[in-house]
């Protein structure tokens, strides 16, 4: 039955086609995963596609990973596709790791023969997701963080993203770390336990500081690890626990520092009234504990700025860019068919 | 010639041997290094070896690995102690590789036959070093840092050794990063360029925040690459820029906190009088600017504490070990004969 109806729902689609302008591509290419949406001109959702990061270092082995999640994000979305043209803006993490551009045009034209293919930097969609195109600055904070700023006429900013050798401070990676380390404080009974340290002890199951350093070195994965202990500041945060709260404190400034810097560099002298400041990234979801210090942070060193969540996710983002929103407005009826879509 | 006066030296002390008692050997096995010598049981330097690091990764690659840095340094040693009696001690970095441990054993028992072979962690031999065998804290603060203090009775007690993931504060490789950090808040307008952000600048060559982003991500050595920067903190200092007499600051405190919590583990309540913290690796060649802040620090923490100097190397405290100063006191000429050889 399953087969019979995915067919008639191919054969409806692919007749629409005929008619149909030719659809528009997002993809977002992340550490933990890619995500892909297909839609029509008027930003309706035709397809949308999940599936396994593609992005494990380079060379031929990295080929091989990201043509695996690629055919496991975009099986159904290039049947549908098939040799129209079609617009396609992908952003990814890492472009900078040799032969990761090139590779990632050479399986998208493969798989879309007639497409116009676009890519960025992975923060780049966020950024025109978090802010549905408008000029501001978006904030993401995920396992790592960065702050970018685009104002209408095409100037730009950054700050941080610099990656968790350097800390990252204010990511989920930082978070965790700070988790770690006021945990292995504890042990070495520079501080008290507090409700963080038990957390942690609780999570990764060791009783050392030998323990909790092995555990921390073995293996890979190190970044992804610690940044999943993120959470257990927000949650000993939420019991008082001082050592958290004053974490979360200094999340939101250092969060709201890289906000400012990014707005500094596109507008050093007046800032455009009410201007947006976009928050995108799982760190965020820590809700008030963070949201709090980072809007009084934020008051003091950006006066006058609106937070608000992020309107679109990445994959918006790229959605919009593959409309082409960085050179005609977009209409928006297109952008309220793309948040009913849930992108 | 050479070869005839080796040769001489060689059956000298061959002959000599049938009289002597069995000699000590040390060891350590660094990460930027191996080094040894042999002493006699009066402490008088017998042959002394120096050769690359052993120590990258573990496995059959690792062992081979280990082997060659041990055959460089070794050889002339081993050749001197043939098949006599003999006790060594080796401390090496990472002991919890696995393997790590018993390819060491094994390779040390297939060069010296008949000897009594033991092991530690490389900061153990360093802290019998640091206090030539007598109570009190070494504070170690090379590429990475920890503190380690230990009582007559034989009560230990340490602090940090973390690993550069968790910052390892008050080490090269954490004024490594607070060096690059200051520059790329530079580039990014969030401070103006002083001194540091100069100094780096020129060291590492890049002009923008991807450059330099790239310049540190960029191929394997990390932590080595970064530690090597930490010179720039105190020239800098020197000069008065503000960061770097702030970041010199911290690492003094960082390393007075390290200090106080090991020592603090050995003696809870009441310090010994006159409590010995001696300052070991090569951060410390920073000199006053590092010093100072770190004895004023230590004043606070570790009330009557004195500050030295190490007072032999980790290869000397490992030739103690090895005479088993941690069963039974080392007579004073030793000590002055090992210290005469620099050891």
């Amino acid at each position: 039955m399953t087969v019979g109806t995915g067919l008639w729902l191919n054969t409806l689609r692919a007749y629409s086609w005929v008619r149909m302008p030719p659809p528009y591509l997002g993809l977002d290419l992340g550490g933990s995963g890619t995500r892909a949406a297909l839609v029509g001109e008027d930003g309706r959702l035709l397809a949308r596609g999940v599936g396994p990061t593609g992005l494990t270092g380079g060379g031929a082995a990295g080929r091989r990973h990201l043509a695996r999640a690629l055919n496991a994000t975009l099986a159904a979305i290039a049947q549908l596709v098939g040799d129209q043209s079609c617009s396609v803006f992908a952003g990814a993490r890492g472009l900078s790791v040799p032969g990761r551009r090139e590779s990632l045009m050479l399986e998208l034209s493969t798989r879309f023969p007639n497409a116009d293919v676009h890519e960025s930097n992975d923060a780049v969609i966020a950024l025109w997701g978090a802010l549905a195109g408008r000029e501001g600055v978006a904030v993401l904070s995920g396992s790592g963080s960065i702050a970018l700023a685009r104002s209408d006429d095409g100037r730009e900013g950054r700050a941080g993203g610099w990656g968790y050798l350097l800390g990252d401070e204010g990511s989920g990676y930082w978070l965790g770390r700070e988790a770690l380390a006021a945990y292995l404080r504890a042990l070495e009974g520079r501080e008290a336990a507090g409700a963080l340290a038990e957390l942690v002890a609780s999570e990764i199951n060791t009783r050392s500081v030998p323990e909790t350093i092995a555990w921390l070195y073995a293996g890979d994965q190190q970044v992804v690890r610690v940044a999943a202990l993120a959470p257990l500041v927000t949650q000993a945060a939420a019991r008082g626990d001082l050592v958290a709260v004053s974490t979360m404190r200094r999340t939101g400034q250092a969060l709201a520092d890289l906000a400012a810097a990014a707005a500094r560099q596109v507008w050093p002298a007046v800032l455009p009234e009410g201007l947006l400041v976009a928050c995108c990234g799982g760190v965020w979801s820590a809700g008030d504990t963070l949201a709090a210090p980072f809007a009084s942070a934020l008051a003091e060193r950006l006066p006058g700025a609106r937070c608000t969540l992020a309107a679109l996710s990445p994959v918006g983002g790229a959605l919009l860019l593959a409309m082409g929103a960085d050179q005609h407005p977009i209409a928006p009826g297109v952008l309220e068919n793309l948040r009913e879509a849930r992108l």
